[in-house]
């Protein structure tokens, strides 16, 4: 067993504190990782406070997560001690199922087992998150992180990096295509940069004006202001995909009538409340379709790390020691912060 | 010019009467038809009440015809005098746009010319559509019909007929697939006998017991009641694809959860006010895709005509004179229908 030093939300309402538990002892294929550290996902907040009704406390959050191989288990093939690793939100699911066979196991049809406020499928407890110093995860599960990246950027890429570069690459983002992305924040910013390194043509849609230069900065090639029916009325029937990575309640139609024919609008953003329905002559005059996405599997995760490392692509971070968490929060909710918090767990470590 | 005898709706709130007319003189590829039958469609009623907002009176409709060749025009060489055949919704489009040229002229991006409420490329003038006893359309939008099929049931596969195939074939129903039809009516019992004959697992799905039976008979293996939650619950996950042919608004929620991981819904029917908003974690947990479809293109819809004379099928039909058109709307409009109307125009005949 490891003692481990966390951050915990005990209740729905309760802020984030200081919460000490052990990690369980290596089982024969487990990797004990000093957790360096972690990105901070909306997902976190929505669970820490119970936002998607399924919250067993207390909830230590944290899916991006960048650490060093500290120990392995006797059956470990993959990795040594002092590699660089990462672990994103899945830490094991059935292995057995027509979606895991196919190395999808986020649609694993018994269900995945979550980094945290999931069940550990031996013992069924519950699973704590990357807000903490360590963590023992099935060498299954567990990702390679390219060493010309820096750890703390490279987080980010364990969630918001795989839930875009997986719908770019299902709905085949690539030269010649043109594809828009829709918010600019964790996860729009990388869907940019991953987009663009693919060879796209990218369009990145915001409301916010401020954001216009970043967008280009991060590989935008235009950027439309969305709340501009004269620069949305530019871009009707041209997108071969748009990737909506916005989960506040909005309007899809005036995206869908910028989808050519045959063209996708994949959301991967949740809203905590549905958008409106969406018009039906929208989606038949053109064979227009909207689909979702969630996350990606172990292998398309580390074809995305590979990819990110070979064209040197991170997130933009804010660095931040675990005791600011709270405060992070905060400013997450209002978009104040370009385009990640990391948490560096050395703050934490004793 | 020919003189013709047909029915209109002279506004959106006087039901339909007798009308007459003349037919455009021949133009060099134009084919002049004696319209035998024409199928009566939702849509006809749509635009005679103007509940699409964009009728343009006298409205003469119908796209859903069959019928003989009387003269054709000098540059004519598909068709010959006497040749059955058939009109669908289009009768003419762009013919140059990339839609066009990939034989989808029903996405022609300049706009295609309907059967009827439609301008003529030409003249501008508006068309009228096959409850007449004339039609004059060039060569290029008039189908072959095989000739062991019974006429008057096969007019409704023109519109139906194409209607459902097409999203069928997209969406590659065939051996091994598990295929939904929601709805028994004139889409509905089309997409059965469709599916079916592709070689699918067919599931109706309708919201009356009393239909179970005729549903098998036209082809359908199973038959679930939509209103039921413990026989929808039996069929999670388990969809290739979903054919909606449901114009009424409802609930789709129930519907994508029967999707299988990347399966898709595919909504045909236009309902006048949207459907309920959709969930987007039922899109997102499993990449499942909701889409839309529109008739389909003059060499996809010759290739249902040709598939349906293979296989033998056609259409369920109630004949009627063109004088009971207002009271056949009615009993549309309460579903008595088995389950397509279609015009006998002798009964125009002078």
């Amino acid at each position: 067993m490891y003692k481990t030093y966390g951050y915990a939300a005990s209740d729905a309402r309760s802020p984030l504190a200081p919460f000490e538990f052990e990690r369980r002892a290596l089982r024969e294929y487990d990797v004990q990782i000093d957790v360096m550290y972690c990105g901070v996902c909306h997902s976190d907040l929505h669970q820490a406070r119970n936002e998607w009704s399924n919250s067993i406390y207390p909830v230590v959050p944290g899916h991006e997560i960048v650490g060093r191989v500290k120990e392995v288990g006797p059956g470990v093939t993959r990795y040594k001690v002092g590699d660089l690793v990462g672990v994103g939100c899945l830490v094991d699911s059935c292995r057995t199922c027509a979606s895991c066979a196919e190395g999808l196991e986020q649609y694993c049809e018994n269900g995945w087992v979550g980094t945290y406020n999931g069940a550990d499928r031996v013992t069924g407890e519950i699973t704590y998150g990357g807000y903490s110093t360590k963590i023992v995860v099935d060498e299954a599960f567990v990702l390679r992180i390219p060493d010309n990246l820096d750890p703390a950027a490279a987080a980010p890429l364990l969630c918001a990096g795989i839930t875009t570069y997986s719908p770019l690459r299902t709905w085949g983002a690539g030269p010649g295509k043109k594809v828009g992305v829709i918010g600019l924040g964790g996860l729009g910013h990388m869907g940019v940069k991953l987009a663009s390194a693919m060879g796209a043509h990218v369009v990145l849609f915001t409301t916010s004006p401020s954001k216009i230069e970043d967008a280009k900065r991060l590989g935008a090639h235009e950027v439309v202001i969305s709340k501009d029916p004269e620069q949305m009325r530019a871009h009707l029937n041209s997108f071969d995909f748009l990737l909506n990575t916005v989960a506040a309640q909005h309007d899809l139609n005036p995206f869908i009538e910028l989808l050519k024919r045959d063209g996708t609008m994949t959301l991967v953003g949740a809203p905590e409340h549905d958008h409106p329905s969406p018009q039906v002559f929208g989606l038949i005059m053109k064979r227009r379709r909207i689909a979702g996405s969630l996350i990606g599997g172990i292998a398309e995760t580390q074809e995305m790390l590979d990819f990110c490392g070979k064209h040197g692509i991170t997130s933009d971070i804010e660095t931040i020691p675990m005791q600011k968490i709270n405060e992070a929060y905060s400013r997450m909710l209002k978009s104040d912060v370009k385009y990640r918090f990391v948490i560096d767990l050395d703050s934490l470590r004793q």
